[in-house]
């Protein structure tokens, strides 16, 4: 990915004019368009590592495989959230990690984490780098330097077991080279996260990410059989061939969600299936989103079985999916889009297909083909580049996401986009806030907000206080501060609302058991 | 419970004729039935607590809430293994707990602990006192006196969410009474192990209990969304109202299968459903036991959507299922016999069971309707006492269980089997082991044995040697120790396999963090 922008550079997308008429219509965004400079001149912070460091690290990973180098380590210094990007647009120098390593083996990465634990350097391992709530932000921790640990060179699919649906993956492989090599033996894994073009099953992994096809395959945690964990006291082994085990405390749950702050993940065993034989699309329209949550909540109740289900609010369908280009070719101008696939055999698609069409329009809703679910499925990963350009012209443009039960999730939506309508509008500028329901489950579901707005003068202090608010609403009305976007560095002040005082406790205990150096992730996921 | 059988006096029943006959004919079990006095006058082991500990334990929880009391102590003194209803039958004494306490709130739980830390007493929770595994041994651990911690005040059905289908137990409340105060709501659990009737919501989260029904409501981990557990440094909270979060590692998946080594479960939020309106049944006949098993694996990968499926070997179905009083009513004296469920609206149970009986009979099934099924259903919970049936008459009558991938079933099926003939055969006993499948995943499946025999001589001996050939072959051949049944004392010496040994020492951290005194069922669990 191009350091300062989501995706490649062809994939960078202008606004279309009748965008650009909205944005300056509604929220009164008026600049010209200035695409960010890819190859812009950006400086770096001083390197902190001697040259006796990267000669020993040399030593141990191969010398071809550590550097210093000016653009490896601008390409490793942020993720992908608003406020990174909003770094490269605003800021004169950019602390960027003091070196990049890329080791090849687990005893490679042991002999890497050993000696910075000796040497007092932090290590912040990386994946695809796409976290988007400051995963990748360079923290040092008061250790002296900080070390980029890049897991590419794990890219691997290692074994297949067809007849039990398992194969596993070294932890760099990206998403769509594991889909690539699976498919050789008919085979996917069906894990879609919106990152999925640049993400890593690692970095799945490290995340507890959550995929698109979620209702259908669960979500990456659930799918994990085996993990190999390297930390700085050594290489631990999770999981084993067992569907299911009744033998203890579930470890591998520790490791899961960790974000690099009690391992390194270098390898992961999962669940994969054979590619479906038939896929179905159909969307419908409900009057509103109480309607529609209703009839989502009903089919993930009644396990209908759909692959994938997703609600859009009034204000999301108004504007992202019903214009005459968007995907709903304008059916959907009032009410709430809800979009369901359908995948398997086609005897299994169907029944399936069969089963929540009709539980979906006993509920109120009105079929409008398939023609919206495939317009969603061609521009599914193309989402996060319109970010971009609306940074172009100076426009704020982040998401953030919760879940909670069924019951509450009105409570919570409105609290939510209050605070970030009611933050933004102090600092000067109108919002549009939109929400959607992604995942869904039998006890509750996620909600998905995309809040666009024009920059203040004070860019950074105008984010930072709607996300302030809006993780405070969460916190305050019964939410996860994150079903699927994981804990970084943006919402570690909120875990001590999450867990348990005593669970910190916990967390804290296993980090100084596995890394009393403390140099994995400083300043991450644990209060 | 009965102290020295299993379930009340009168579901104990005698061996029919026909069953004693085969006894004697195949196994050479010649013994008259002499069925165990309820009311024998067992001598226990002298208790070690002082007048002043009971005093001060009474002011801890009322003085009502504590006792020495010898019907009370021998009550809680063993599980429901076969070692553990052979002492009854070989022991003069029995080692019991010393005193049984019964906290109401989960401060007294607290102040019990914090007590138990203080003058050297060693804590064993006790639920329903159903393990199968040694976990109610009351080992001391090298502490002065053991004290059994009875939950059972902890019987409350707290709150009910039926709109996100949520309900909280207290911990001490038992299957039947569970789904009796949800059926005032409409709703249900579905979770029914074999254990049901004496079993109890907290028991079946410190174990990682798994229900007949796995195939449509999951295990019973898998439905838990939230925790209170005490531990002797504080009360944790675990988990919330969201169905899935991405904030760091899931601490609830370290308490849950815990087996009170950790802390008390004192109360859980689980998954409820509605009652289902329609239930369908039906049985089929495979050739033999490898195309049964290829049948259901394809039912678990394509998501059919049974919500029971199990599935005999050739010895159970001609043995358990095939007497012409017997479930299949003599249909299936060859061959395997499965039985499948399904659940939900009438239209949902309907299109399940076509898609699934379409599979099973294109994977070379022959429906035999649904009669067994139903036979299966109404004994379902029987088997048990069958067991101490055949103790009366001189038998070994014992169960064990694994689970692993669809790839490997048949080498550890055959590995476990041989294992125990030949440890069995060693002793001088003729053996009949006989084995099922009885909850499936997409990746693999349980292994579940059932093992008759002519005790030895040396009935401890025998058992002990021919459980250790059948512990040592699953873990040489890829299964997990237990899918099921837990670890208690009977599995430990297979922890260190089972699992790696820095996560030993992680478990090893976690419990001296929330157990500095190691108070906390010594001896079980954790290696």
């Amino acid at each position: 990915m191009t350091f300062n922008r989501w995706g490649t550079p062809d994939e960078s997308k202008p606004l279309s004019p009748s965008v650009v008429r909205l944005l300056r219509t509604a929220l009164g965004i008026q600049q010209e368009q200035t695409p960010g400079d890819a190859e812009a001149d950006v400086v770096l912070s001083e390197v902190r590592l001697t040259e006796a460091d990267i000669a020993a690290l040399g030593a141990l990973v191969g010398p071809g495989y550590v550097t210093c180098e000016y653009a490896h380590r601008r390409g490793r210094a942020r993720g992908k959230s608003y406020p990174d990007l909003l770094d490269w647009h605003t800021k004169k120098t950019i602390d960027a990690p003091d070196a990049v390593i890329a080791p090849g083996t687990e005893e490679e990465v042991l002999s890497v984490l050993e000696y910075c634990s000796e040497a007092d350097i932090a290590v912040i391992p990386f994946g695809g780098g796409t976290s988007v709530v400051g995963g990748l932000t360079p923290v040092s921790g008061g250790h002296r330097a900080v070390l980029s640990l890049d897991l590419t060179r794990f890219d691997k699919l290692e074994d297949v077991d067809a007849e039990s649906g398992l194969a596993t993956f070294g932890a760099g492989m990206f998403g769509p080279q594991a889909e690539l090599e699976l498919a050789k033996h008919n085979l996917q894994l069906g894990h879609f996260p919106q990152s999925f073009p640049y993400a890593t099953i690692g970095g799945y992994a490290a995340t507890r990410s959550s995929g698109q096809h979620s209702a259908g395959y669960g979500r990456f945690d659930e799918m994990v059989h085996a993990l190999t964990v390297v930390t700085p006291t050594g290489i631990l082994q999770l999981g084993g061939d067992s569907p299911a085990s009744a033998a203890g405390p579930d470890l591998r749950e520790l490791f899961l969600g960790s974000e690099g702050t009690l391992g390194v993940i270098t390898r992961v065993r999962c669940r994969v299936h054979p590619v479906p034989e038939a896929k179905r699309y159909e969307a419908f329209r409900f009057p509103n989103f109480e309607a529609g949550a209703r009839a989502v909540r009903l089919v993930a109740q009644h396990g209908t079985g759909p692959s994938m289900i997703r609600l859009s609010d009034e204000i999301e369908t108004s504007l992202n999916l019903s214009s005459p280009d968007g995907m709903a070719g304008g059916a959907a101008t009032s009410g709430c889009l809800c979009l369901t696939m359908f995948e398997g055999t086609p005897e299994h698609a169907a029944a399936r297909h069969d089963e929540t069409r009709k539980l979906l329009l006993e509920a109120g809703g009105t079929s409008l083909g398939e023609g919206p679910v495939r317009a969603w499925e061609r521009g599914r990963f193309g989402a996060p580049v319109f970010r971009d350009a609306l940074l172009d012209v100076a426009g704020v443009c982040e998401t953030l996401e919760t879940a909670t039960t069924w019951a509450n999730i009105h409570r919570l939506k409105t609290a939510v986009g209050r605070a970030l309508a009611t933050s933004l509008t102090k600092h000067g500028t109108m919002a549009v806030v939109m929400c959607h329901i992604s995942h869904v489950y039998a006890t509750g579901c996620s909600l998905y907000f995309t809040v666009v707005a024009k920059q203040s003068e004070h860019a950074h202090e105008q984010w930072a206080a709607a996300k302030r608010a809006a993780s405070e609403a969460i916190v305050a009305h019964g939410g996860t501060i994150t079903h699927h976007h994981a804990i970084g560095t943006d919402h570690r002040p909120y875990m001590q609302s999450e867990i348990d005082p005593l669970a910190v406790t916990i967390l804290r205990t296993v980090k100084n058991t596995l890394d009393p150096a403390g140099i994995l992730n400083p300043g991450k996921l644990i209060p």
